[in-house]
């Protein structure tokens, strides 16, 4: 079992370790995507929820780390001579979307759990490549984003309890935390960060 | 005239300085969004030119700064007590935005020069209220943002011309800049940073 703290309902297969270390220089191509999104989609939520002036400044900070981590990867990219380039993305983050139920305030308590999952799901999975990859500098980068990722999981739950109150958060989250852990091992999917 | 390292065609009027002082928490309340929509601006960017990799950091940056700006204003609006809220928002964007050209790499251009004269237009206009205001801190805040509005500029005009060509960017951005200069001084409009 993964750790509770991140509430998911189910831990990585190995096979996923597996395929991403065989794999490197994809899943740090669309790791700089996901950082990316992560931003872009933190992003939409300032503009969608003007109204919960007690979003804007804790997910525009987010915003910015996640934009930070970009900026990091794509160091890593420039480094390895990986060209940066669009990457069909996992089919992970639409089907999560597809979860959002679509009356206010649960479309903003759902959402703010989803980005809360995506972050726990990406915690997990760094920490798993941290401890998997053998190039020391590639491991460490792993490991020193694991803080900021679990910071992440924490705050956009944390929000979700302030619009659903937090005994309203806890079963939504375990519903949708039971569906995310299905939207993996396709074996004909290709390897990405989410697959 | 403006400084013509901005490349703005025309200086903003006294009655824009007058109106703005007068109505500043309408002004920094629509601060706090035009922040916010440079930073969605530029992340629609990355998203839309993946292709253009030389883009990915130097924008990413720059997303990072103007949501830092946006934090900080939201930090002075709190400090007021304004409620962060919805605000209709001025012409101005929009009738930019009209302005770009549709097919590639026209559009990419257009773009990035648009992005680049709202930020000079910003930048002069913080002068103008930094040396207008008389509460010192909040002088003071506008002072400290132009240099990072005035190197916005630069940056935006100077990743144009890795697409257009130094020769083919300057034409064009007198054209845009010709058309920004009209955009202003309707007496019925609401009192707005791009007013």
């Amino acid at each position: 079992m993964p750790s509770p703290v991140l509430k998911l309902a189910r831990a990585t297969e190995p096979a996923w370790v597996e395929a991403a270390t065989a794999n490197l220089e994809l899943v740090l191509l669309d790791h700089a995507h996901c950082e990316k999104k992560a931003a872009g989609a933190a992003l939409r939520l300032l503009f969608q929820y003007p109204q919960h002036g007690f979003l804007q400044r804790p997910i525009a900070e987010l915003a910015r780390e996640e934009l930070l981590h970009f900026e990091r990867v794509l160091g890593l990219l420039e480094a390895r001579k990986i060209d940066y380039r669009s990457l069909s993305p996992a089919l992970y983050g639409a089907r999560l979307q597809a979860e959002v139920r679509r009356e206010e305030p649960r479309r903003a308590i759902d959402q703010l759990l989803v980005a809360g999952l995506i972050e726990a799901r990406s915690c997990e999975r760094m920490k798993l490549l941290a401890e998997a990859i053998a190039e020391p500098a590639l491991s460490e980068f792993y490991s020193g984003l694991l803080a900021a990722e679990a910071r992440h999981h924490r705050l956009y739950v944390e929000l979700a309890g302030q619009l659903a109150g937090p005994d309203g958060v806890a079963p939504r989250l375990e519903e949708l935390a039971a569906r995310e852990a299905t939207f993996f091992g396709d074996p004909a999917a290709p390897v990405r960060f989410h697959s």
